[in-house]
Order: structure tokens, then C-alpha cells, then sequence
């Protein structure tokens, strides 16, 4: 049988991080193209002790149905901990629980956006959350990102067009860039979209994985009257497998946000909710927080000289001070198609891999010469290998 | 600041039910409006069992993120059920995990219908796909339900008017009225949409719960090139607070779900599918669900025979082999505002909780003088007491 599938869901395709998936399988290969936390910085073994607990004194709960707004005790905890950094305004916020931050996203642009409005995103951006907008088929405009944020007057050209409903931004070391939003910047796109009546859209999933240099606060904390959604995750300081994430904003939002996710998925599990809770009323999340910072400090500071020694001198990258990724770039005179050989090269015949720079593209038509690399998930010897791997590759295609 | 939501969400509103669960936070109330299984039917013992050894032995995958598909060992088990029931063609069908069967839903009719599109349904049937459906400004029509399913030549006037993208079928014990619909049906149904190029979206949360009479085959068996998509859940025979579910269907449909999943939560919780999984590799599935029916059988007889014995004799209701609900009709000259005031009766001064037809309409302004009772979640004693309030107040207002 043919079928004929929606509009909105034809044009989407399966993304090109899928074909570099194809070769990640052979166990040989050593994987930079993951977006996952460090496996050896997860509390599992606190997570299987709270699990137990669970299990035991409250099996009622844990197997029956909750409520679509999320498991009360741990929404109460998740508005402490807003509250602290200055994101949750009990005049008029809520907050909700989501199966991950990516649904957070997805409901986001769902309950706000028409087909005839525009989102706006950085240039380039998280493939999730740019596939979700993309799902609901409305116009999506990139912004371009620059090393402290989005270009500002771009962004204003941009709004002053009209249409723009919501502004998308990760702040804090940036997917897939690494990079991070100066907070004269953040001031003045909070000021641009409420001149011209855009809400922000503000995703953090990384911000607490800063190991060096100084927080920078959330535009959240500008947000006055509403016009900030902001949407975290437990899913890179405790575990992503859990899928539990929130969304912080106006009531009114929530509310829609709601019936949304009644009608996607009901509530999110409720082990996942419970063990969350048990984890912030048991352990300081501060502390392990801390704790989570040399983990990720040594590896992004090994893979950063592993790739300033052995990487073609050609190739250019982010030094990010959190996070999960850095992002490279190569020479001028690269095409698109020749990032997307060398990426693929480095898969099949270097068995190291990488994603390519085409998989965060606003269009499939945007020109990009950079590629991500993830220092998080592979082991110590694995990055020193892969970078050996990638940079005998970068000297035969670009030179010393 | 004021919020412009898109169509397709402003239209939804938070559900009649609602209101009615305001009342129910009182203690005092027993709930007839629940949707959930009978909690002492729940494996809760087996599965804490379970728990410990997962998290034990597999911590790294339980507490990493997964692939969208599904985790690949349940992914197969699933397969192997359906194969045995004749509900998956090896040639050209797949599956998918989902969390939950409202997923399963929600998604299939994001990646088949556009705005302009029909979708028909029971009527009455299931709000959480009703509004599933409404949530993509879809055209919603229903077909008259019957004891034994829609009316057929309704359902032909429908398909023949073109534009019928999908029909959502709850063949077994269906959500609110506990109808099954008969195998003749099942097979005039399923030929009707192959002529007229409607996919079936067949949904079948009840099935397992058959406690007295025969079992009918799935309309899926009929398939033979993938025009009908077979929705599953877990829900009511495991547990429905871990949130798994599985669409079996052409894999063309498949491949698509799987992208829309991709961007609505990356993946179903790890240790729900994993849970789920060594729950079918240790126990015999058929032995656990046979031993769930003598519960039901003994909830469902004690509420029927409840019913008769001390609600009005001018309420008719019907009486289901299987499922989770009974619908019960007000007598013929009861308007819709007046059902709806018997229901808020029960609950605010008799402190009884049913659901009222209106809930379960295609549209608002539906006229029903039905309502919902649940004989699962609510304890025996409940049901008695229950049956008893309602039972004055039904004789108060439409007499002995």
C-alpha cells in the first residue's frame, strides 16, 4: 500500500546523524557523535539504592496512574529549585513535568505556533528540537550565532518582519557549538522579543555542567510578565534514560501545555518522577553537581589538546567551559559536500565517529564546513585514540 | 501578558472530567470515573522483583538513553506475541515502543492526517483520542455506535463522501460504552476502508481483559498490505503508571512514527521497557492474564447485579464480558443538561463520582444522557456503597 502521510511529517527526514549511526555499530569504532552525559558521572548506584526504597514502601503509586501535571512532590521540589536561581516567578509561573526537555520543547512550539508563524532558532542549532518545530510545519528562520550568542541586529531585522512567535536559544554551551550567550546579549534579545512580542523559548540543559568560568544567569530571570518558557532536564546530572525533564512558565502556558501532554503521552513514568524526588530530598544537588565538574573538566580539557596536537592546524574549534560538545570547523575553501566526505571518511575508513555540521542546519540547503565532537560520552583512551584516528585523516585532506 | 495560542490548541478545552475530579479530591468520594485497572490485579510483587535484578545487572543501560525504536529485546518479544495472535505480517509490518497507547495513537494520526483531513471514530469513544486528534485540527466525525459496533452504513455514507484519512476503531470492550464489536463488522468495516482508502487505526487496550464469552480476532489479522495499524499498551495487564505501549503496522508508517517519537521524547523510559521485557522472558504472559479475569469477572458481576438491584429501573445499562467500564443510559426524555446535573449530584451531594457522556462526545455540542461507571479501580465494598448512593439519588430524580 502507498501511504500518504501529512504535510508536516513528509518533509521530515530521518536526520543524517542516522547514516553515521549506520557505521557507529561496528564495535570498532570509537563514537564523538553521541549527546550523551558521562556514563561514569551518573549516580547509579545512589538511583538503584532510592530505588529499592521506592519500590518498597510505595508500589501503589509508582505502578498506577499519576497526573498529567507530574507527581506533585516532585514539582514542589523542581519550583524550589527555580525559585533559588531566580527562574520561577510565583506571581504568575508553574511548572510542569515532561518526559525529557525534548517534549518540553516540542509542546512548546505546539501549543504557541500556527504553519503561518515563524520560529526562530540559532544558526545553527539542536536537531531535536529544530525536527519538532519542523513537525508542526511552520516556518522556521535561523539567527546567526556568533561566539558570545546571536547575531543581535540580525535578530532584531528578523522580529521586525513581523510573524516571529517564539524565539528558540540554548544559552549555555550551545548544541551542537559548545558556545555561550554573553549576558549583554541575553539582556537584549529579552528586550527585542518583548518590543515586538515574541516569546523566548529558553532550553538549559547543560547549564549546570559548567566547570570553569563564572554562571551567567538565565533570561528567565528577566521574565516579568511571561514571555519566557524555560525547559530543563534531569537527563545530564542524573540520567537521561529516566526521561524526565520540566517546563518553567506563565500559567496560562502550562495550562495549554497540559492538554497537550494529556493527549501525548498522559504523564510522564512514574518511577522516573519518584526516584527524581527521592534523589533532591536525599542528596544535596549542588554537591553533586560539584562532583560532576572534574569528570567533565578533564575530558573536554584532554580531547582540546588531543585535538590541538594531532588535528590538521587548518581546522579551527570552540574551547567551551561546560557542556558536552566542541564544535570544529574546517578551512575556508571546504565545501559542504567535502565536511560531509570527511565525516564520512573518518566513519568508514577511520572507524572514529564524527557528526556533521549538515545535521544542525536551519535548511537542508545551509552551506556548513563544521562538525561536532562529543568528548563526553567516550573514555579517556578512546579520545586519544579517536583524535590520533581523525587527525591522521584532517593532514591527508587539509595538510599539516 | 496575553497569550495567542495556536488553533489547533485554543479549541481544546480541559475536560469535563475534570471538573468532576475537582469534587473527587474529597476523601469521602468513591470514584466510578477512573480509567485504570484493578490495582490488586497489578504484578506489583513480580515487578519490584524485577526491578532489583535489572538495575542490578544492567545499570548502564537503564540509566542511559536509548533508541527511539525501542529497546530492541521487547521490541521482539512484542513481535512474537503479535505473530501468535495473527496481528503481524513479517513480510511488511514493524513495531515500535511507545509510552503508552495514548503515543501510539496521538502519533499515527500526526503522521497520516493534515488539517483538511477526516478522521471518523466511534461515537461515542475515548476522549484522550478524541483530543489527540482535535489537538491537530483534524475533521472529526463519528459514526453511530451500536451494541455491536458502528453502524455500517452510516460508516459507508461517511467513507464515500471522501476525505476519510483514518477510522478509529476500540473494537474490544470499547472506551466509554464496554461495547465489542462483532466479527461480521469487523470484516464489512475493514473492507469499506480498503475500498474506500481509509487506514483503520485499531486500538486495543481491553482485549486481554475478557473474563466470559469468546475472544474475536484483531481486524489487524484481516491486513494483508498494511492498511489497518494496530495500537497495544501494557496498561492494564502490567501496569499503566510505567507508561509502555507498541504500534504494530506497515513499516512505511513505522519509519515515520518513529521520527515523530524521535522529536516528542527521543525514547520510552529505559526501565519500563526493560521491566517489561524480563516480565515476558520470566512469567507466562497468558497464565498472568487469565489470572486477572477472575478479579474482573467478580467487579464487574457485583456491579452489574449492584446496579439492577438499587438504581432506577428506568436507567438501562450495558453489561460488558470484558474491559473496564459499564455505560448506562438515562431514560429517553433526559436532556444533556440534566444528565450532566445528575452526575454533579452524585458527586457533590452524594459524593460518587461518574463520568458524563458528554465527555466522550465527537463534538460538544452532542446531545448524550449517558454516563460511565469504572468497576475496576474502585474496592468491592466502594462499589456497594457506591451503588447505593446513586441508587437514591437515581430514584429521586427519574423514580423507582
Amino acid at each position: 500500500m502507498n501511504f500518504e502521510f501529512s504535510q508536516k511529517v513528509s518533509g521530515l527526514q530521518a536526520s543524517a546523524i542516522r547514516e553515521i549511526l549506520k557505521y557507529s555499530a561496528d564495535p570498532s569504532v570509537i563514537s564523538f557523535a553521541a549527546g550523551s552525559p558521562a556514563p561514569e558521572a551518573l549516580p547509579a548506584k545512589q538511583l538503584e539504592e532510592l530505588s529499592k526504597e521506592l519500590l518498597a514502601e510505595e508500589p501503589d503509586i509508582v505502578f498506577q496512574y499519576g497526573v498529567t501535571e507530574g507527581y506533585q512532590p516532585l514539582r514542589e521540589e523542581v519550583k524550589k529549585l527555580l525559585t533559588k536561581r531566580g527562574c520561577f516567578n510565583s506571581e504568575y509561573d508553574d511548572v510542569i513535568i515532561t518526559s525529557g526537555a525534548q517534549q518540553a520543547n516540542e509542546l512548546s512550539a505546539k501549543v504557541l505556533c500556527d504553519e503561518s508563524d515563524t520560529i526562530l532558532a540559532e544558526s545553527p542549532s539542536f536537531i531535536g528540537s529544530l525536527n519538532a518545530f519542523k513537525s508542526y510545519h511552520v516556518n522556521l528562520d535561523g539567527v546567526t550565532l556568533e561566539d558570545d550568542g546571536i547575531n543581535i541586529e540580525e535578530l532584531e531585522i528578523k522580529l521586525k518582519k513581523g510573524g516571529v512567535k517564539l524565539l528558540y536559544l540554548i544559552p549555555n554551551f550551545q548544541n551542537p557549538t559548545g558556545k555561550t550567550m554573553s549576558w549583554e546579549k541575553r539582556q537584549k534579545a529579552f528586550e527585542l522579543c518583548k518590543k515586538y512580542g515574541a516569546v523566548i523559548l529558553e532550553d538549559n540543559p547543560y547549564g549546570d555542567l559548567r566547570f570553569e568560568g563564572e554562571d551567567i544567569k538565565s533570561i528567565k530571570t528577566l521574565d516579568t510578565e511571561g514571555s519566557v518558557i524555560y525547559s530543563g532536564t534531569f537527563s545530564k546530572i542524573l540520567s537521561p534514560g529516566i526521561r524526565v525533564g520540566y517546563v518553567c512558565a506563565h500559567k496560562d502556558i502550562i495550562q495549554k501545555i497540559v492538554i497537550c501532554k494529556q493527549v501525548a503521552d498522559v504523564h510522564t513514568a512514574m518511577w522516573s518522577q519518584m526516584l527524581v524526588y527521592r534523589f533532591l530530598k536525599r542528596y544535596d544537588l549542588d554537591e553533586h553537581i560539584e562532583s560532576l565538574h572534574s569528570v567533565y573538566k578533564q575530558k573536554t580539557q584532554l580531547m582540546l589538546s588531543q585535538i590541538d596536537e594531532k588535528l590538521s592546524s587548518k581546522i579551527i574549534h570552540t574551547s567551551p567551559q561546560g557542556g558536552l560538545f566542541i564544535w570544529c570547523t574546517l578551512p575556508d575553501e571546504v565545501t559542504t559536500a567535502q565536511m560531509v566526505e570527511f565525516c564520512t571518511a573518518a566513519v568508514r575508513d577511520y572507524k572514529t565517529a564524527l557528526v556533521p555540521g549538515t545535521a544542525f542546519t536551519i535548511s537542508d540547503s545551509d552551506e556548513t564546513r563544521s562538525f561536532r565532537l562529543n568528548f563526553s560520552a567516550p573514555k579517556k583512551d578512546e579520545i586519544i585514540e579517536g583524535c590520533s584516528r581523525v587527525g591522521r585523516l584532517s593532514k591527508e585532506m587539509f595538510g599539516e
